[in-house]
């Protein structure tokens, strides 16, 4: 009964099928096969506007690819100062960019704002000793498990255009968002001015395939060499176009977010005054009382501390394949049981 | 009826079962699951040899990230004009490396040899002003169809020792080559002095995985990060790690190289003296005489035009899964049928 | 009058003298002359340590080359959040490293504390999925124009040890340092630990020439290629060297420094209680009172504004020939005059 | 009496005077200063044409900095085999665009032509599996002494705008070439097509200043960047402006590429039959008969042998102040005598 990540969950049904089914022989290797081709016009049609799409095999690329498609070498991409960019990936922006920074910012429960990011920022001058600001990067749903309104995005969307920046939207819980929202998916993504969207599936019941979703096209003849060089563009490339298109098909990646979502509902019931940050997708932080984490554990729950050592904090990370018994588990300890 | 690449062919039965199998949730992600735990012991096994194992999505990624670990930025790395890493990866190396040079050598029918290596390497000074020679990077089975018997392996070896030289191969079709040789996978891996060697899955039946095979500790750590810094360290890796475990398993590997070697046979037979190269793995490049390119094509048989333009000469890949139908029709072709 | 910045003072006459009698031609280019091979030792004697000297153009090569030298593409470095090579080189770290981070942690007065580096990484797991932390970059003396003490640095060495990280010193103005502290070089740089000493005449009276002092034998032979890689091995090497030999000749960098922090201590005693950090080299940081950055403007000084915008707060940069006018000039406006 | 590189010469009179006239405090750091502010109608008055100029330090920055403007990280810019670039920058190329490839092109007489370009190409495909050709670098004059005419160059020049390739230009021995042609330096550079010339001065007579010659304005906000981020942006610029006006001023660059030039012609002339290339610039190539080499050097000449170990042939290399006795002694042994 894990809690440590949505990595641990299983994978769906459909991906699965999607992936036995795309097995025989192809015509074409890379992306010349009916699958690759046919993604561009199914998210399109989620997303209501045009777009074209890159799969990746993780998020640390589609994020790191975006990223370098929009900043030179010279440049540094702003994000919050827990983002999973700079947190989770090893520097890989770093990498991807020819050395690029990041500039963090902090913000309350894993949300900037406008204001937050106007003070982060005022003492960087901007001049040719200092690099140069060209990207703002959000997490939708945040890394505290928080999702921003349209409104709110919209706001950083605009101060993102006013600055002149490029605005890149790191998705890997997006579902989680939309199904949170009850939005149309356009709503969090371009018409907030989003140039690329870091679409993530594998946290949401799928197994190898994230996809880069550009609105921005002009992002994209470069992108599509980048990603090619950076080993990221799989030789067999239907199976990773089957299992994004088994995710839009009938909507499976609302239902396994609406899904994760209704767990950590579920736990953040039961947490009550425990909570550290408001439950919005699914991801629960909460503060433990003495012996409860013990108990969790000794109840055959996994999860990972979180925060300063000994703080007793600890992060629940609910899946689309959450099950009952896990769910009932946590009450019960939390109950005192 | 594709002969373009074993890109196109499908993935075998063994490899979607285990995908299935690894479906369920488990305790870890990345490679805290019991099949990533399993890799190494299964390679060693099969090896004969301690080795560190490190899954990756593309023979790109694999290729680049082995020579990072291998050179410094200002290093080069010694390999044949015709190298997948040169001509087909869109300089890979390069950005992996943080800008290290290919030198490129020249070979008869893809193959280096010592005396060609230091024939093409004389005019490098070495000094300060100059990129340093740090490794050499050889393909098994080569780019043009050969194979390196053992001891050609363990001449270029030696060569490489004795110059401070790192040892790469590129496995893309390593399988093939053992299958051909039905020599020891170490006699021409370690034994023969390689540090580094991408195994190659996909190619020949596989899915989405290709693995790092480390013999020299040494370069390990170094790897580790490089490989979560690529976003090359997929977070459900146990679907990475069944993969190549089936593929081990009943040595399937060779089951599938055996047989596209054994049809490459069958399509050398039939060309007779329009071969190019000998025909020692699963590509067979042929010099089309008038007319022969149309009515294959007529035939529904697919294949990619090779060489200058308007010479005639094309390339045909066997593969595991190639079909009865798909030799006769080329041999009926050839035989002027 | 210019008190923007040290670069905006003369080059001192022992410097112009060495240049033109470097200028004959001579048997080498690059560093094979006598003067660039004197380096060494000229350095080794001042110093009481073995050391490798390699010239470069500017600060910001100099600190660039070090950190690249020191830790992997995927490696940290820990630094002060003012620390001029966060602030003030473009980024000129993540390029060189190839994309390397630095980590920012604050402290008063411009100065790192073991106790504040200790609160600024505690968060850092250091895990695979995270920057590896692997040097110290320090400033001496600090951008807040504050000087270690040898004990501070040496403190700061102990905990760069026992993390098993390197220790870089920024000494653009380590020459001001030295003289503030009336204490021998090594004991504010190897025998604290330095690994990488980045000597600065520039700001001193120089005119091109900054100097990698390199301590650890080990990095060397990686530095020599990067610095021919970088464009910073120039062609004519000695006349780099000669500006080098001629600013130890005689100590007229201690000279120089001398008379900059005694100009500075002047500026400071007229400042009173606007100083906003100690007085302990060449730069004085004030909160001017209302009306007097007007007046000192007025009066034909430079320099720049600092901090927020409307803080009121300057800095003022003694040099080397900063004038007995100009600091009268200055003592005259803060006097109310 | 050293024929082994002009970088061995002496630093002309001229040079000398300018910099001791820019010694004095100014006003401004880095660029800020009058000398600096007067480079770019200087060069635009002597080339006929607006232009950015941007000082750097060496050779080998100015190219690789050019160069990194020009293609992205996995561009590929198409020189001659022997060139500058390839061979005696310690991959300084892949260091400054990222990872950028050279695609090697040989020549005869180390020219490069439409149709050997055409030929060098003819087999790269161009898509997403390869590096991108962006830009065309040719030397002049060539790294075998000879000279592209106008009309060589603005064919060329055709060449590279029709494949929409950026054109830049190595000069480190400019001054030599249009010295030869006696042309305008127009006829050589932005006339011909010339997006960016590297302007050398150091092997002409100079110190420590090359200038990045920008004819083609939209490159230049990526190339200030990129230059600071190099530490290739001095501190006290003004010493390197000093230097670049010094050379243009009475055409001091001109009389002392003509100096060189005539005292390679007397070289030529002796050598007679020897010369393995024409002579057109200041350098000399000769196959040495037996002993000659010997005998020069017991004469005191100082050369370098060239080509493949014991082949016999040499380079000599004039510069602006080669001596009559150097000549003499040359034509001395040459002779027989």
């Amino acid at each position: 009964m894990a809690f440590q990540s949505d990595n641990c969950a299983a994978a769906c049904p459909e991906v699965l099928a999607a992936i036995a089914a795309a097995a025989p022989a192809t015509w074409s290797g890379y992306d010349g096969d009916d699958l690759s081709a046919a993604l561009g016009e199914a998210f399109a049609t989620v997303f209501g506007h045009d777009c074209i799409v890159l799969p990746v095999v993780t998020g640390t690329a589609a994020n790191a690819l975006a990223l370098a498609a929009m900043v030179p070498p010279y440049g540094a991409v702003v994000c919050h100062q827990e983002a999973h960019i700079e947190v989770d990936e090893c520097g890989a922006p770093g990498f991807f960019t020819g050395g690029a920074s990041l500039m963090l910012v902090p913000g309350d429960h894993g949300k900037l704002t406008p204001e937050g990011i106007a003070a982060g920022t005022a003492a960087h001058r901007g001049d040719v000793h200092q690099v140069q600001l060209r990207a703002l990067s959000l997490t939708q749903a945040t890394e505290a498990g928080t999702v921003y309104t349209p409104d709110e995005l919209a706001a950083l969307g605009a101060l993102a255009r006013a600055r002149g920046w490029r605005l890149h939207l790191d998705g890997a819980r997006f579902a989680n968002a939309v199904a949170h929202l009850g939005c149309h998916p356009g709503d969090i993504s371009w018409r907030a001015g989003v140039d690329i969207l870091s679409f993530g599936t594998i946290k949401n019941g799928g197994l190898s395939a994230e996809a880069i979703v550009v609105f921005a096209a002009d992002l994209v003849d470069d992108l599509r060499f980048r990603r090619k060089r950076a080993g990221q563009m799989p030789s067999k490339g239907r199976f990773q176009a089957a299992q994004l298109l088994a995710m839009l098909e009938g909507d499976v990646w609302l239902r396994n977010a609406r899904a994760a979502n209704a767990a950590a509902r579920r736990l953040a019931a039961a947490a009550g005054d425990r909570l550290l940050h408001p439950v919005e997708a699914n991801e629960v932080f909460v503060a433990l009382r003495p012996g409860e984490a013990e108990r969790l554990r000794g109840a055959g729950l996994g999860f990972y501390d979180w925060g300063a050592a000994g703080s007793g904090e600890a992060r629940f990370v609910a899946a689309w394949d959450t099950s009952e018994v896990a769910i009932a588990s946590f009450e019960a300890v939390l109950a005192g049981g």
